[in-house]
């Protein structure tokens, strides 16, 4: 059995405290001068220095971490990893005026990514992903869910899950999958999204889930693409076939995504600017997480989900940087709190919890990530700053300098430990 | 004479063109596969990299950027830099809905960071603003307007243009400093803001204008804090002492400041939220640039200004951060391109142009500074991405990997060249 490890000199300690689904400021704990004992991959101790210093065993290796601030890793709990392309042109066009026609007309939107995914080479697409996961983890970003949905094809889907089952074994990064086949209406079967639904429910759902790596299954549930009937189609093959479940709700149009999603009992709902009162009450009593995504408002101009009337209705609120080519390019999980603060009327501990204790709840995996504590997994970001406020007061700069995932330094001063 | 370096090996050289003040797409240029010609402090020739290689003398030293995007450094025009404190704890009580009486009732608000700035010694606040210095290079900024302004009385605020000068001196980022006595009326003349304008004009213009290291004077036009009368003694006296001028204009209240900013021939007036019309066409008479402050719109939930508004009206505008500590917490020039895009209308070249060619007219350095021209100084940004446009495309991401100021390698693989 290796030595434990001890960081100290650590100025702050933030973390949420005890189960997930509290927006309560009380379940946050901040220690001054705090320290963490780690063993293995675990959390051994945490709080004032002094008192963990007299827990630890004479052979504990000590770490000084010299005034930095200590916080759980991030969370994402929504992401869209995989893909080929660069859709930064068509950003500048919609900048120019285009509309959605226009870019479609000039070969842009989901159907261009569509179709670079479906051309590149495995290699080509782990080696852009890999990128990406490389600035997530320098972000502070430990654990994301990751979604398929830029095939729309048998080869191409399982193309991007072979590409995640990869990264997930090669990179620190911890990986829940998702198959997102009804990501959209492929153009083959373009006016026939129930046909798509078919196919994917009679031959994909079977050979993913026989994978085994796969975990969760996501519809875009939205007027004039996955309509109601075609997503709880879907949805209810894929909770046939043992999968969990998890939607796109009611970001465009108040379909009923959210009450679809309560009532299948779905991890989590997405989105959901659109949501009814009465959706949003069904989701708490379904204990189905609201993954709101604040970065897809800002990037498309859009109306932010209303965080204020979640918790009201007893939601547990999530936010994710919902990164991806077209809709919400960025992976800064510090840039959704602010907005949170600033945009959905969150205070700083709302939107602390929502990218850590309730982004873990959202994945399933609250028990065992999103809190410094003891007999959690030691993920373990440090920040250059006096304290976690800073994540929001002092927006638009990573202040993230050392990442501890399972235990292990995998980020030490700002560059990635490459072993 | 050293031999020239040559940047080569530039996946995309993007930069404005010609003189400032254009809003026009075509005043960018973006050339393929480029490169950068530098002779000591200045920029002798760039262009595709067969062109450029084809003029480089015997003896240049070739630096390969590897698919690097160089763009000219960041100027940003509005930097309340010198200042002693942490006001993130007020930050979230402003989130968690105390108003600005409340918080000014703790021992908030600005009186608070002036009072921890007089009780700072030059040292306690070289360190601290050497550090957002640091920050601001590792993020592309290498120009920058800094303001006195937290002390309101002789001996801090000339403390504060001590501390400017000693940084000055000593650190890569080219500094030009602002005297800004008038940035709010001080407890000893609390009432009596026309009796600290004659002080200030009196005692202190003469004192400041001897130092030889002041440009301009600048002051917070605002109601209830300096109205036009006393902001137009101050300005005048700050003219007849021979600094050029600058000013906090409308922000608040259409109180007119942008008005006798062109009446004044300002050089740039600031915020401008509420700037009339009339006023705007003014500012563009008299060659006043427009220097608007997203962030500070996004960090106090206000209103934007109206980027198209001013643009219509013919004024060149540039943008920048406002980096302090109360209203505006950030030194991302980036992301105020962002919101310049995102919430103020502006295209990308437009956003571009503000925070380095226009950024420079506003602190009249458009003739040196702010674009990758041959006779400009060699002041050079290099991106880690394909293009330019990833600036705004790929948000909340710092893409600076390297920087050159000068003529001279600054920053390297992100991180500080300390010589
Ligand atoms: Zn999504
Ligand atoms: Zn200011």
């Amino acid at each position: 059995m290796t030595s434990p490890t001890c960081y100290v000199g650590i100025s702050e300690l933030f973390s949420g405290t005890g189960r997930a689904g509290t927006t309560r400021t009380e379940a946050v704990q901040r220690i001054a001068n705090a320290a963490i004992l780690v063993r293995g991959e675990q959390i051994e101790h945490v709080g004032p220095e002094s008192e963990v210093r007299a827990a630890c065993p004479a052979d504990t290796r000590f770490v000084d971490m010299q005034g930095k601030t200590a916080i759980p890793g991030f969370v994402d709990p929504h992401i869209h990893l995989v893909w080929g392309g660069d859709r930064s042109g068509e950003f500048n066009r919609r900048l120019h005026g285009a509309g959605y026609v226009e870019i479609a007309a000039e070969g842009g939107g989901i159907k261009s990514t569509v179709r670079q995914t479906r051309a590149a080479s495995a290699d080509a697409l782990a080696t852009k992903a890999r990128k990406t996961l490389d600035t997530m983890l320098l972000h502070g970003i430990t654990t994301i869910e990751a979604k398929s949905g830029y095939g729309l094809d048998r080869a191409t889907e399982l193309k991007q899950l072979d590409v995640m089952d990869q990264l997930s074994a090669a990179h620190p990064i911890e990986m829940i999958q998702t198959f997102m086949g009804a990501h959209e209406v492929p153009p083959e079967y373009a006016g026939r999204p129930g046909d798509y639904i078919d196919m994917l429910n009679q031959e994909l759902l079977p050979e993913v889930k026989e994978r085994g790596t796969v975990t969760y299954v996501d519809i875009f549930c939205e007027k004039n693409v996955f309509e109601l009937e075609d997503s709880r189609k879907h949805l209810q093959a894929a909770l046939d076939h043992g999968f969990k479940i998890r939607l796109h709700a009611d970001e465009l149009f108040p379909l009923g995504g959210a009450g679809l999603a309560a009532e299948l009992g779905a991890v989590s709902a997405d989105h959901l600017v659109h949501a009814s009162k009465e959706h949003q009450r069904a989701m708490a009593a379904s204990g189905t997480i609201a993954t709101l995504l604040p970065g897809t408002s800002f990037f498309l101009r859009a109306a932010y989900a209303d965080a204020a009337s979640f918790q009201e209705a007893g939601c547990t609120i999530a936010l994710s940087t919902d990164y991806n080519p077209g809709s919400s390019h960025t992976i800064s999980q510090a840039l959704m709190m602010a907005l949170g603060c600033m945009k959905m009327g969150m205070t700083f501990e709302q939107a602390f919890l929502a990218v850590t204790l309730n982004a873990a709840a959202a994945i399933e995996k609250a028990d065992t990530h999103g809190t410094l504590e003891p007999g959690k997994q030691a993920d373990i970001v440090f920040l250059d700053t006096p304290g976690a406020m800073h994540l929001v007061y002092y927006w638009g700069v990573n202040h993230v300098s050392d990442v501890v995932k399972a235990g292990r330094r995998v980020v030490t001063d700002r560059r990635l430990i490459t072993t």
